[in-house]
């Protein structure tokens, strides 16, 4: 239907139809008369909005222009429902996300044009689905613990059912009583039954993928108007509340709104919570599901984008790094958080998603952003705490300048169960738009059959899980709790310090029994200073150990190396490996100084910006220069550089660094300023109870964090250095000197 | 002044000035009265213009801007000519260049605003620079073969001069006649004259450092009325023409407007000769200037735009790679051909710059971008030919789908003087926006001072310009001309063929001598077809040898391994070296095949695409993946890896390949489609005298490319394979044929 004719037939239509009635805007012809299969998911007053709002709204019109060539592509491709054969990446699995995709989008046109050829070809899908369904047992690819019968792993199956349960809801008053049942029985409900009922256990995980199996088995529970569904998929199996949505969202989002298992995977988690529970709201708002724990649900699509540089999420954990805020679920999260709120900050980001959904919410955000609401969206300093209860660990968050300023993230968190890595006390930085410091996400080439299948690699426990694939310490060459995620969801990291005061923002975190006997604490801050062009990043790592052992504390960094300044003998025509397992088999020893008590510096070149590291020890230490790739027949691992600072046979260390982002390098201009940094040094000092880590600057001046090892001491605390006592109350003070000569 | 201000003192001006009157529109307070220190370099009529533009275009009130705050931040810092010291990037060397900006942009702005602190900031600065200037002597850093003053190279001064010469013209008739005397003899005259007198030998040379110093004598002789040393820059120190600007023009660039050393240097080299015709367009519009051997400056302008892509230049030779199409020359390279010639594609160039000059022909630029003359820049298949007369080599560029399609770039150039590569009949190919395979360019970080003072580095010798970090082919692990560039200028490569069909775009040439003994032809297409999404780039390499010898023929890619398709023993636990000299000692072994018969094949994915090159030989081959950074202790190389076909024993063979691009990585959607290529088979056969590559795709179809070895041939040519005969006249013919099946 064209533009004008569709003006045309709501005109004729709103003439007929009273405002107020329950009249759908266009009026479908009905074949079926019963009324329980009017659409539940979507109000009739929304679908006429959505039908009347033309070209008014960009954003909204493009994606309705979008959907209809995508659509208008499938039907023109026609109906194709194929045996499952392919893992992700293959062609029946790309074909069964291509038609949940046509069925959601179709079921939307068919609503907002009146056009039956929509609603014909929903019918026609589903149907071949009901000819294919019944045949179907496990698939027969892959090895998923949970085998769906459409995918290779159930999940995929799940989110099938949440995308098309909307397009049905859409069509299902269009059809003949014996279409609707044959697809209500041998589709969905068929479907329904698969995930929570022969796979019981699986849908009453307190767990991302029983939430996009509630998700589904429950919007299927509305259209087919069977309560028992929807409870179900509320309460659980049992219908008893010990599972199901309600206590997913209990469990798997901290009060803060932080999903355990990290920022990539609370995108992907996000989508079936944030639909589902727009559809409960739809059905039954008494339920308030978006007031559910003072609002969680809204607090995760804020945390979600909180955790986020440049439009990229941190990718810690099992992560790909490219995976950002413009992707699918985080743009159903903002608009249905908008459609909730209000919040025009929410608008900036749509803005820069550029695009919204077809839906009512999409809508209001169109309308919104074409009505010039949007306001910046306050990238800040936050700690968000993990845990149901908020007391597993926090991620913290250490902003300047914005969204693409300084961003120092520390890893104080749970395990993030499977996905996680064993990586507590991590960091990243970030700056001028760029990962400086970096994490390496999950070793995976998503839906890439070639690579494993386009699932994640071999790689990625022998290397991106590894301790020393982060900037995290390694004791002894091994992870932290031996590599066993389990153990690891049984040891919380504790939070110390928080704070993020004028003149630094500064925070600091524990982990006892990481390794065996050992307990490390982290002290991290970005510190300002008049002489400094940008903030910089202060590291204090303290370590007490039951028994002499090594420790590694690796960087990982981005950038061309521009100065090594310290001797290393170099791996100049045979390139060793550091180590044989943990990790460490894959990294290849570029350089390797003799064990040293000098402080040291690496200065790099990222994006136009000079990096440099200045770092001490407690103890000397070797300093190495490593890249990974070793032992990678396949060329399953990305090169990443890295600096290693090795302690032999200490059982009580401290290591400090600071990282001082400088200068600028202009290829277009052709010109270079700055290109030294203005820390010239940097020393450490202990006291009986406290550590002071002291910078000193070009001009002389020097600029000290002191720190106590009790991070919540409200005590008094000295420490001597160089004939200068720093003297201070509470867990930290910063010193900042004028130049002594 | 501000702009309320100006509009006031323009209005009276403007009453008190008849029109065509020769009184600048903004009239400074003349403190001199000789009449012959009024502007030359610019009119007064463009004066006027360019102060009373106000805001009307945007690029140019954006440029005004942008100068004058970088004008003001310069006057607030106050005089500063420091006694020259550093190197490329050091304190004393970027002041110096700061200040010949801020000298030549005080003055426009003194023009411009009648604001006479501009016009006295400038003299302050010259009267500087008259106190400094006579007492140095060679320049103390560095060891350029033609030292400077100012700057540790001459060529830096010459810069200095032609940027300085535009500045003080404009503020000239402002000063007491001792300041102009004493800065005419101590500063300009005494620049020039060591410019072209100290360092005659230099300033005769032809070659680019010699045009910035033939410019920035000849405009200084414009503007101190010295017709003596506009003559010596036009025509040499001996005045007879066998030197100077003219045969600068006449030499450096070719009929086509390519500059020997290739798009870098030619952006480089641009400037003064755009500057400094433009200045002898303005006195001495009777010369035709640009005009001259056909308009070849102007043509240098176009085809310095041509040989970029997605914004940046070809990094053939000694090049930076990041430098492009918004570096400060050829934004002044668009905006005087703009003037010239009015063509509104340059405006789509100078849109993309989003910058233009502050100089009347920025002014026209930006009143053409404002007006929407703009007309897209057509980027199409060409070859440029290299030498003063045309027939010396050539660089073919075969495109497909405008500035971000498909771009072939064939190597078959003379040289390139000193900063020349070995790596004739070398290739680069981009597509999708990226540089897929590449060239090393310079092993350089310009004006870092850390790395070798931000000159070349040593491996600007021992790897950037080695026949093997390029895709060429080597011979027995040595370099084209044993490595000694002379050698090299005395061996042009012959074009055979350059031929834009229907249905396959093809270049051809031979290079003779690159080592004894040995002739190499190298045929390549790129061909469409209706079952292949973008075009495919066809490589057919044939080398004949007096003596047996081993042939490497590299293949430097840039993406993520994802597919290695032949067996090969990897080195998974240490890494050898390849080789000890000639660039094989930077190279690290990853893996290496036994020498095998077959075609092989490596897919790899770069930005969101697929990249599959399929090859063979007419003799067993070794198949090896290395990269680069082996004797590499100060971390100078970027790691970058390339696939290294090597044949032993052979004195007469033949390489084919094709490298397909296809399907499609979306991480933010997470949809993969055509990860695997269209083309399954690849296969090679020679007759007597000619040679095909038979592609058979997945349906069965084959496209064959038939090459005659002698590529001007017109005769008939046959080659048999697999029972089929392949039949054509002339040097070259493409088969489709359907499948056999």
């Amino acid at each position: 239907m064209n533009p004008k004719v569709l003006v045309a037939v709501l005109a004729t239509l709103s003439a007929a139809s009273p405002a107020g009635v329950q009249a759908q805007s266009v009026q479908p012809s009905r074949t079926a008369t019963h009324e329980a299969a009017s659409p539940v998911l979507v109000s009739p007053d929304d679908w006429r909005a959505m039908a009347e709002a033309g070209d008014r709204y960009p954003m909204f019109s493009a994606e309705r222009a979008r959907v209809e060539r995508e659509v208008r592509a499938a039907m023109a491709a026609g109906i194709n429902v194929p045996r499952p054969r392919d893992l992700g990446g293959g062609i029946t699995h790309e074909q069964h996300k291509a038609n949940y995709k046509a069925i959601a989008g179709a079921g939307a046109l068919y609503r907002m044009t009146g056009d039956r050829a929509y609603a014909d070809f929903v019918r026609d899908i589903l149907l071949a689905y009901a000819d294919l369904y019944p045949t179907l047992s496990d698939h027969p690819a892959g090895n998923s613990p949970v085998k769906g019968r459409l995918f290779w792993q159930a999940l995929n199956d799940s989110v099938w059912l949440v995308y098309s349960a909307q397009g049905y809801d859409a069509i299902r008053d269009t059809l003949s009583a014996a279409d609707r049942r044959r697809i209500d029985d041998d589709v969905f409900r068929r479907m329904a039954r698969f995930l929570s009922e022969e796979n019981a256990p699986y849908f009453d995980r307190i767990h991302n993928h029983a939430t996009w199996a509630t998700a589904g088995v429950g919007m299927t529970g509305y259209v087919l108007r069977d309560p028992d569904l929807v409870d179900r998929a509320l309460n659980g199996t049992a219908h008893d509340g010990r599972a199901g949505f309600l206590r997913q969202i209990d469990e798997l989002f901290s009060p803060d709104g932080y999903y355990a298992e990290g920022p990539y995977y609370q995108r992907y988690a996000l989508a079936p919570f944030i639909i589902f529970a727009r559809a409960i709201q739809q059905n039954e708002p008494e339920r308030g599901i978006f007031a559910r724990r003072d609002g969680v649900l809204l607090k995760a699509v804020d945390g979600v984008i909180q955790t986020s540089y440049a439009g990229l999420l941190f990718p810690i954990n099992d992560a790909m790094p490219d995976k950002g805020l413009t992707s699918e679920e985080i743009v159903t999260g903002v608009a249905v958080a908008y459609g909730q709120t209000q919040d025009p900050r929410l608008l900036s980001i749509a803005r820069q998603q550029g695009r919204t959904l077809l839906s009512p919410d999409g809508l209001g955000v169109a309308r919104g952003v074409a009505d010039g609401l949007a306001r910046p969206f306050e990238f800040r300093s936050m700690q968000l705490r993990d845990g149901p209860n908020g007391d597993l660990g926090n991620l913290v968050i250490l902003r300047q300048g914005g969204e693409t300023g300084q961003a120092l993230v520390m890893k104080n968190t749970q395990q993030g169960q499977g996905h996680g890595h064993f990586d507590r006390l991590n960091w990243l930085f970030y700056d001028n738009g760029s990962a400086v410091v970096t994490d390496y996400g999950a070793a995976r080439f998503l839906n890439i059959e070639a690579k494993n299948g386009g699932g994640y690699l071999d790689e990625n426990d022998s290397w991106a899980m590894t301790t020393v694939a982060h900037n995290a310490l390694v004791v002894n060459e091994t992870s932290q709790f031996g590599g066993d995620w389990p153990t690891g969801e049984t040891h919380p990291t504790t939070p110390l310090l928080f704070e993020v005061a004028d003149d630094a923002q500064i925070a600091s975190a524990r982990l006892e029994g990481g390794h065996d006997g050992v307990v490390v604490t982290r002290t991290q801050a970005l510190l300002e200073h008049p002489e400094l062009t940008y903030p910089v990043a202060v590291d204090l790592l303290r370590v007490r150990s039951a028994a002499p052992a090594r420790f590694d504390l690796p960087l990982h960094f981005n950038g061309h190396i521009i100065t090594q300044g310290f001797e290393a003998e170099a791996s100049v025509t045979t390139r060793p490996v550091l180590g044989a397992a943990n990790g460490y088999q894959h990294l290849w020893v570029d350089a390797r100084s003799a064990p040293g008590d000098e402080a040291r510096s690496l200065t790099w070149l990222l994006g136009g910006r000079f990096y440099t590291y200045r770092f001490s020890a407690s103890a000397p230490t070797t300093a190495m220069l490593v890249e990974s790739g070793a032992n990678d027949p396949r060329f399953n691992l990305r090169r990443e550089q890295a600096l290693i600072r090795r302690m032999d046979g200490q059982s009580s260390a401290s290591f400090a660094a600071v990282l001082e982002p400088h200068g600028a390098y202009d290829g277009t201009a052709e010109t270079v300023t700055g290109a030294t940094g203005r820390i010239v040094s940097i020393e450490q000092a202990r006291g009986e109870d406290a550590e002071v880590v002291i910078l000193t600057l070009a001009s002389g001046r020097t600029l000290v964090l002191a720190v106590a090892d009790d991070a919540r001491s409200t005590g008094r605390h000295a420490v001597r250095h160089r004939g200068q006592t720093y003297e201070w109350t509470g867990a930290w003070a910063r010193f900042d000197r004028e130049s002594q000569s």
